[in-house]
């Protein structure tokens, strides 16, 4: 009796979890592998769980999936739309959805699992199955090495993982190099004086200090990088103030920046902090702002011969026209840590989520970015098929091609 | 055996509670009327209290009070100092404190009170005293009429309160005409489009629009109101966003405005609302802001025969020197619908809480803003004496001058 | 046989002159006091004129006009409207109007001086008529005390000036204490790097610099001064570039400050200057910007005493409603050296020369900012009368009211 | 007796002229035509020179170099360093500079027709020289191409052209397909009220409108780009006011606009557009920002074949590393003109003006920005040899290759 995916995907869909609290989630992932006769570690990394499947002599295949959702509203209005709240680091009561698509990601690594299983008299070889948590914190990679991960299981000869992406559904996107920018993730505290609402004079006022801040973070990118560089500067989050007539004391900003390399990340990262000291300083604030970094993501490079046997492996699959070049993306990613840390080759693919006739249309009438929601939108929603059955097959393909 | 005004005061100090939610205030007050002897409604306009003293013939004047925190964090390091937790209207947990000494205003009426109690041999008439609830939100006085205070007690021949300020202590602040700003709450919401923070191009960034709005908005008093007007544009508060790589949907703003009459209120809002719609359509937006009003304050109004003679009677009371006139305030109160509701000429007054000497220092120095808290300062902190003990004197004198 | 005076001021209108170039004007001046057979200095102070009518025994009465124009071009379609044009101090070719009404001033003081000299068996005392060059660079009342002026004429008992404004013809407007704000006007010259508008990360964009500064000085204003404080902030020029496709090596702002006293001097001036500082190193500017006091203005402060005195005498002359407190204006004067410099009391006055049905009619709709076009602007045109005949008579009756 | 290039190239430095105005050049470059036996027209598309090489049978092929300088202030220190001034369209006295080496591609064209000329036996074909005009103003080829060039002389079989640039010299930039960005440069007028810089309230600021105009226009790059594209919006220029103390009726802005094709023009354009009349009316304005575009420049784009081809050429001729692909530059041209309009195919590279160790070392010190001034800086000055013959070997490497 096999697994129903898509009972799974929308069950996962529905009850989100937020990084590093993917406890349900969790427990859905065990016990689909307990049914698989696979063995279950739980708790890998605080809440990442691990399997694998001994096969014989051959060479170790890494296949990753990663788990966590987001605090993000969700407007799509599907039947298994997510309700969830959770409760953030910061102790607020958010909204959570799976805005990017890891309960997709779980659903096809747990249906390519049982492929494999149900195949093992035509490979040989080991596979180790990673449920990770808390990427988008870009820290449940590193918690799961911190765990022993890298040493209690074997060492891979290959690392490979997907992330479902606004391409139509069919195409999968993959390139040698740099496939997805390297990242940080800054907390920036301005610091004010706060005071009465009608009285901005005995204050600092520090919306007024964050706002200068946000709108002369943008001549970075505008001004300071060759344009012919990627670079992004987001204030993903601005927070300040309980009150109208309070002026606060201070105002929190979330930014996240991308870049190719770490050339590039020095270069930008010194002219925000140059941007956000000078800002506090034209408000004549009496204290240095606080700049910190949440996580730092190296770039996510796919080891070229690796790639180029996996896109050949892809293109006799699916047909020539299957695999495409999308050409470096600035999100990023953590999984490459598992290749880093243990020196194996990593190839890391996007696979289409998007009804091929709506990209097409949307395309033709030059409305891409309003009607294909993307990651992270309170809108994106892949179309549940083939993008789980496409999901399986490209994990059973890649491991197949680098298994014996 | 008379009320320990400074443990009242303390007592009510560490303990603020958000507006609309003064139930242990209320409490409180209901206790200490009762013990002295005084009827006591509570519950009125919500959390409000209302009692009276009949003593025969003679004018009837409303001394008030106002009673509610503000969602502060306290940083005063006083030994009374408030560690309390409340729950805004947003349902956010905030922190919250008597930022605006509120807790002064209801010690010394209740002190006064007393002490008017013992003295009622001395004067005729009918006091009406009332601790409202929700100066903060400009709702409570508005919300105790309509629960029908002004029709079941008395009509006031006289309205009269004051506030604690950081004036020296010993002085009072009053003037004829216009003694406070008339004010509007604001809430406006900026509709963008959410994405992944890697790529904005896909997203209408309410960060930007909200920053970018709030320089624009700096405008309207730098170079739209004439530069001998009173006007204030201060945007309380800004919030969007949860997480450094997610590109919010819409961001939040609260805006707190102040002008001295109606006609500039239509004028600076004609302003307000002009760029905000216009800051929004800059950004591309694809639905208009969503502007709503959450509260409107009248100018607060003294009565120039009433105040005259108030003054006249403070002076003989306290010294020449003893008040000032101390220009328009920039704040707003609620105050003046009891008057103006009731056709009552209305007499509101500051008096001041700061040690003289420490007053004088900063004066000299130039560093008031930096050494004298105001009121809405995490910091402040008005001296307990003589504060408390000439806001009760205060209000003695004041209802003497009026009752028969 | 009488100076037609329409004549002189359509005449002195259609030729006005710059600051320090006023020759012309000073040559039809120097004519028609010789005509007057009064004595006449030219060139003091560079272009400034001085006569005096010596009549005896008494007080010693200074009369002052100024003289120059600006580098604005006239779109008031009048018949006799300017098409001058003159070179600034920059060395540029600029539009020149007389857009401040300086030519109706030198017209009501040869008026006066004309009818002071018909009437000389009525009065006794000392004159001495001043025409002052450029007081729109606030030098040229100093340029002629350096010259001697205050030397080698008789002492002021009293200085007298006056300016046409837009109140309704037959208005005057003066106020005992301060009555023009003080004033400095600033050069501030912005460093980057210049290079090629493709290449904008080669280059230090000191366009975007100078934005980010004046949208940032806007903040002086809107949260830093007190609202019920006076202050202006006005950058009257930008200029930066000669090319869209070269970004150009550095920015140049003009700044106008106004406040009431020097203490707002001082405290506006820190402000504005840590701002331009602050935003330099946000661009990352690598040489400090430049930044010079090109003038500075005192307050123009009326005797109070001499300021009763004469409302008392307008009042008699041209009835009680004639003369209103018009509050502190915030452009300001250099006519206040001559009575500082000297020690003589000063009282200087503004009289309307707008249509009284046209004010009306803009103070009804609530168009007065649209209508009726303010001192220096393009448009700016006093009806000739009876602003011309009001600007005779109020100098006669002021100096006969401080003459023998 | 040959061309001294080295006087020739520091004459023409010395002497540099603004686009449409290069009357001088034209004559010297006439002069030197002639002395080497050759036809000469002048005044083709105003200020060109057009001569030709007819050499019997075989193809025929442009050779074209730009003459015109720009208005920068030379800052080299160079001994031959321009200290020309001219007169711009708008009448304004300006610097001039060859801040863009055109000097340098008029004198190696020159050394290159006198190689050509030594050595006609050794080729067979026709070469037509182009020394065209106004290529700042974007205007020249076009300009030539309306005077008849293209049918007065023999149809192109292929264009051929270079630049000179901040490469080491000794290396040649060339790629296939998009070579150079297309450009649009625009005229932004924005429309406010002047008036006196003390009466904010009266006037509509076109300074503020302008810089929040400038801060906003960063954001198209910024947030409406997709990062790994290709876009540049500059503000070359920024105009208002004469005076500090009248605010001006109007600031007019020059942009520069970037993008490597024409679907991205008109994204750009329109987001441009919409952020001008966005922010206008953020301003009140009562009169819509005038648009106008006073050039369009289509993308560089070579063909890939005859690119292939010379690529080749050029490593042969000095060695394999002597070529590398540099990129797009966002850099803009007209020279395609020529080619679009008589259908043949172009080659557009760049040459490096650089001393190769200076460059060595600003890359090893990560200072490029900083010591290597870039095209259209004031310390743009290319090293003049081995710069000069290399320009003129390119030139005659690339003809003969083309030619029979």
């Amino acid at each position: 009796m096999s697994v129903d995916l898509e009972s799974l995907y929308t069950d996962l869909h529905a009850h989100p979890e937020l990084s590093f609290q993917e406890t349900r989630t969790a427990g859905v992932i065990a016990r689909h592998l307990a049914e698989l006769g696979l063995p279950v570690e739980e708790g890998v990394g605080r809440t990442g769980v691990v399997t694998r499947i001994d096969n014989g002599e051959g060479p170790v295949v890494w296949l990753r999936a990663d788990m966590d959702g987001l605090p993000v509203e969700e407007q799509t209005g599907l039947a298994y739309a997510s309700t969830a709240r959770g409760t953030d680091p910061a102790g607020n009561a958010v909204p959570v959805m799976h805005a990017c698509g890891h309960d997709m990601h779980v659903t096809a690594l747990i249906g390519a699992l049982e492929r494999l299983v149900a195949t093992r008299e035509q490979w040989s070889g080991t596979i180790v199955a990673v449920f990770q948590p808390a990427e988008e914190y870009g820290a449940g990679s590193q918690a799961m090495i911190a765990d022993g991960v890298l040493t209690r299981y074997p060492t891979p000869d290959i690392v490979l993982g997907q992330h479902v992406t606004p391409l139509p559904a069919g195409v999968i996107g993959v390139r040698p190099g740099t496939q997805m920018a390297a990242s940080d993730g800054l907390t920036v505290v301005l610091h004010g004086r706060g005071g009465h609402g009608s009285r901005p004079h005995s204050t600092i006022d520090p919306v007024v200090m964050a706002a200068a801040t946000v709108m002369r973070l943008q001549t970075v990118v505008s001004r300071e990088v060759d344009p012919r560089d990627v670079a992004v500067v987001t204030v993903g989050s601005i927070h300040a103030g309980l009150k109208n007539n309070i002026i606060p004391a201070e105002a929190k900003l979330e930014l996240s920046l991308r870049y190719p390399d770490d050339a590039a990340r020095s270069r930008v990262m010194t002219k925000v902090e140059r941007i956000i000291r000078a800002e506090a300083a034209a408000s004549g604030a009496e204290q240095e702002p606080t700049i910190s970094t949440d996580h730092t993501l190296p770039p996510t490079i796919n080891d070229p011969d690796a790639t180029a046997r996996l896109t050949t492996a892809f293109r006799r699959s699916f047909g020539e026209a299957s695999v495409v070049d999308p050409g470096m993306f600035t999100g990023s990613e953590d999984v490459s840590w598992f290749a880093r840390e243990s020196g194996a080759p990593l190839v890391f693919w996007f696979w289409g989520g998007v009804d091929p006739q709506a990209f097409a249309d949307a395309m033709a009438a030059g409305t891409m970015e309003r009607d294909i929601p993307t990651n992270h939108s309170p809108f994106f929603a892949p179309v549940m098929q083939p993008t789980i059955d496409r999901g399986v097959e490209n994990l059973v393909v890649a491991a197949r091609e680098f298994l014996g």
